[in-house]
């Protein structure tokens, strides 16, 4: 496996991207109101995608298809409409080919990680010609984000999750929701 | 008033202080475990410190003295008591020196804003010789970041936060830093 | 005419092309032997716009059409030969049109000025939608670039160049070009 | 030998210090006219210092002391004399020490090599305190930096330089310098 040439699309498209989505929401509205507060991106770690190989018993020649976060793309928003709004934005654009959406914010996953996913199809010129890869967006308030890093962290240092600490967390992500959508109605007051 | 020539040392500062910060954790452990997420800067804006002197009946040659804000740095990190290892690290550095320290974490302001708040004196080269400014550091949690953050929005949409409001929000803050406490002892869990 | 609004699309145009140029060569060879050397951009400043206007006679609403450099990004390369490989890379490339070559390389301004030249209409997705803008792309050699730097510069400090300072420009151009061949010759010597 | 450890403090230091030079001349001078022209800065490689270690018989736990450039940064300027001023606001700096200069831009190198050289040492905060760094500062023109570019290019594509070849470049050195000292003329004519 050639990693450094394998990477090489992947890196290019999130540096494009990362600058892409970061102009998503200029100029449209006064900056102090703008539905994006932040943007990220990264190319998974060549650690990372080796364990999911070994893990899922992938093939080396199908990780392009298979593995669809490669390059993986995060939009901060402050509000959760703001989520739905970025969608919008993302729907209209004609620089990728969206292959499909995933709502993790109406409908949380049992750990109660809360996001939007989008995987795109999006086009790279590289010095040996045009190339399509896929990568993923992900939408999310700060508030999930709080959330899916704590979440992270803790797998992290604790190797696994243990289901005590699960049910903890997944009640936390409920709360934190909660308040977020207290949030929204402060918002509408006048 | 000289705006642009005023800014400089300040601009200089930020963009000094932004770089130093960011490696403020780097090589101290394996990355998944930092406690700092992650670091902005800015320099107020021009407007924004022309209110103030009105407002404050400020004078404009006594901006450097009376306004500490004016270069400003924040740091993020993922749990509270992350924010009093960053204040370790920050006490033991010999490149700047700290004038202040309050400590909005432990004793909120009545509004609900929590975050540690640091004022220090820094040193710049400038084309004229050295000059110390004064440059504000705050150091908060992600989840300290994402209410600041939205009180901060609903300041500016509003013009001004009515009391109903005020009380709301201040409720929010607080049972966002019950779940963050809950949160802590959660990583303590074997 | 609202500047600000005006400048939105090439500000954006010269983030991602930049982004784009910089990949040009990545991953194509060792790095010690990639054609480019460095890319930069800029965004033609608002008081050049209107020094043209009032030079040219041009229209407000013609500026997109009339003024081709607006948006401005420059591939600097080591060797004379390399523009040309620089130049097949962007004729190969799907996410730009060139509308326009001249190549001042080979048939240097009277002024001494050698680069090629390239006008490009370039997408990009705004808020508002997808709008194409022009674009132009200097590729010329660091040599090429050190003589038209200090002419630049010249003009900036001298109000406009005299005619023996002119002719001594001409001549330091053509001597430079001269040693660039030279140059040339060396590099494919066993 | 732990290179992950080793060359951290070098990063840190080449990040703070382009930043530094950065601002060098900002806000001295109407930009135009500004000597500074661009600033770049890198960290050795570890091939090139374990190159090094083995060509020169160094032993590891003296590499700090006896490669003075681990940390490099080098500051492009337009004309000679610029070069001069730069040394002259380095020299009055407070943020490090000089510990060498040597001027190979008066006083070629045999090769045709033509730098302004400073080593400096300058105090880094890391996590487990302050440490002090060597780092040298190369000051050229960009004809200069041209000339050591195609130089630094034909050493690595060769091998190594053949007399032939290594005449005709300190040839070309010797012109170049000489259509500089020209412009320099042209430069104070009125």
């Amino acid at each position: 496996m050639e990693w450094e040439k394998f990477f090489e699309p992947y890196e290019q498209a999130v540096a494009e991207l990362k600058v892409k989505l970061d102009y998503l929401t200029t100029g449209q509205v006064k900056s102090g109101t703008r539905p994006v507060e932040s943007v990220t991106g990264r190319v998974k770690s060549q650690a990372s995608i080796e364990e999911k190989i070994v893990r899922r018993h992938l093939h080396e020649d199908r990780l392009a298809l298979d593995l669809q976060d490669i390059a993986g793309l995060r939009i901060m928003t402050k509000y959760i409409d703001d989520i739905y709004k970025v969608v919008e934005l993302l729907r209209k654009r004609t620089d990728f080919t969206i292959l499909e959406e995933r709502d993790y914010v109406m409908n949380a996953k049992p750990s109660g990680y809360r996001s939007y996913h989008m995987v795109i199809e999006y086009p790279v010129s590289l010095y040996s010609g045009e190339t399509k890869v896929l990568a993923e967006i992900q939408i999310r308030t700060m508030a999930m984000n709080f959330w899916a890093t704590i979440e992270h962290d803790l797998n992290y240092k604790h190797g696994e999750i243990k289901p005590e600490m699960a049910t903890k967390l997944a009640d936390i992500s409920e709360q934190t929701f909660a308040l977020e959508q207290e949030l929204s109605e402060i918002k509408e007051m006048d």
